[in-house]
């Protein structure tokens, strides 16, 4: 094996996963944090972040969906949408399928991850230019001060806890999303993995989650491309469950969904028994 | 990074697994296959069977849960099970946590595995010596032929379907698994990952089954040490589903569960759309 043409992410618990790299397309310092882009074999281009995948065109997919519809058709009428992060674009293409939707406004921290998923990623970057997506350069938190009751959902597509993303998981930016939210407004969140050693971070999310919302539902997917390829998510809302208002016909109006089907609506929120056990105290 | 420290199982799409070696305790070439145990990272002990993982101590769990509960659960009174291959013990180890079960056969083709993993792995190992537990050392495509309608459930705990454990996934041995099963008995087999190449190996499969047994259900989980983390199963039947026969009270009888729980009888078979949809024509 040609060791050099292999791009690791190795994780502290002793696993990590690998990924063959055929060209360099990007290797960048921006403003904010470092970008990588690659050509992969065999699962497509591949973005990397501070040394953290993102995406590969091969997998985006399953999280890209698994963001974007158990939230939305969790809400009776989602037709004002935010998406904090994701400046490539991949969950306002899903965002976008939904008909009820009117406006999703997308605020992005760094202009080159929106600049190069343009340029390179054109799969994920189609949903910047759908005719309901809004962009907005900035600080979401910042944003969300300034929006207060806009939202019908409001989805955190984030790198991981650390660094600038940290305070996406705390307890002020939470009362920031609860304020930005109209009433039945509905929040949803990537929440890591509950097999990897960050265990003392995952508990402690929910524990701020569900000080402010009554109701917070974890969920998960299989993401081949993320550490452990099990990936969990959080729903939360003021009053709504995920099931309530959940009309399977709305499903069968989404364009190509490779990932996402009905059964997951309830199957997505049944979590492995020891990711269950660490959040019964909380949740 | 120490690379020399890393076992890397990389995969053909470009995409591959790696894992923190601390120490080698077995490397040998056995009668049949190539098996090598080290002291993972983080990971507990990691098997590995030619170049293939078998399995991590932190995450074997997963895998064994899941090949046998939603099986036995299916069965209303699952008393003779079978279990070919599975030579680690971490299947019989679950099998034996049922308290219908009168006698957990084992077949396992190399005697290898059973004494190092009896050596080395023994909090898998421990089902090998369960009172409830046969070891049988030999071929289980021959153990079928001489046991016709003895087993309530069979549970082939195999390798990948490549040299000596290609036969266990096709409709010889399938129609040998139909008669060794009393009527109304249970089939329950590995089969892979639908996110890896492997594709063309998959349908065909389900194809096979589905010529011999009237009802075949795939399902899946969430197995991080496998590659792309999502791990398919199937299970067939003459007659029963997987939730006619369940009982959700028989698993709060079960001992130290940390993957299943019983929304999993559900949920598991919801699988990702392509996968289904990979399967719409033959099932």
């Amino acid at each position: 094996m040609d060791k050099q043409r292999w791009f690791h992410e190795a994780e502290p618990d002793g696993m990590g996963a690998m990924f063959r790299e055929d060209r360099v397309l990007v290797d960048r310092q921006t403003k904010y944090q470092h970008i990588r882009i690659f050509e992969g074999k065999g699962v497509g281009r591949v973005m990397v972040l501070d040394g953290a995948m993102m995406l590969t065109e091969a997998h985006e997919f399953v999280y890209h969906e698994m963001l974007v519809h158990p939230a939305m058709l969790a809400h009776p009428c989602p037709r004002q949408v935010l998406v904090i992060g994701g400046g490539d674009g991949g969950t306002l293409r899903e965002v976008c399928k939904h008909p009820e939707v009117e406006c999703a406004t997308l605020c992005e921290i760094d202009q080159d991850v929106i600049d190069l998923s343009r340029e390179f990623i054109p799969s994920t970057a189609v949903g910047l230019d759908h005719p309901k997506a809004v962009i907005h350069v900035g600080d979401g938190i910042q944003y969300l001060k300034d929006h207060d009751g806009q939202f019908d959902v409001i989805m955190v597509d984030s790198t991981d806890p650390v660094g600038f993303a940290e305070g996406l998981f705390r307890r002020p930016f939470y009362e920031d999303v609860q304020r930005a939210l109209r009433p039945g407004g509905i929040l949803v969140q990537q929440t890591e993995s509950p097999f990897m050693v960050r265990k003392e971070w995952w508990t402690p999310t929910f524990q701020h989650l569900r000080s402010v919302f009554p109701k917070v539902y974890p969920f998960g997917a299989s993401i081949p491309m993320y550490p452990t390829g099990y990936w969990t998510f959080a729903l939360a809302s003021q009053s709504e469950d995920p099931w309530t208002s959940f009309q399977p016909d709305r499903v069968s109006r989404l364009e190509n969904l490779k990932y996402y089907q009905p059964g997951h609506q309830q199957a997505a929120f049944v979590l492995p028994r020891f990711a269950k056990e660490l959040l019964d105290d909380v949740l």
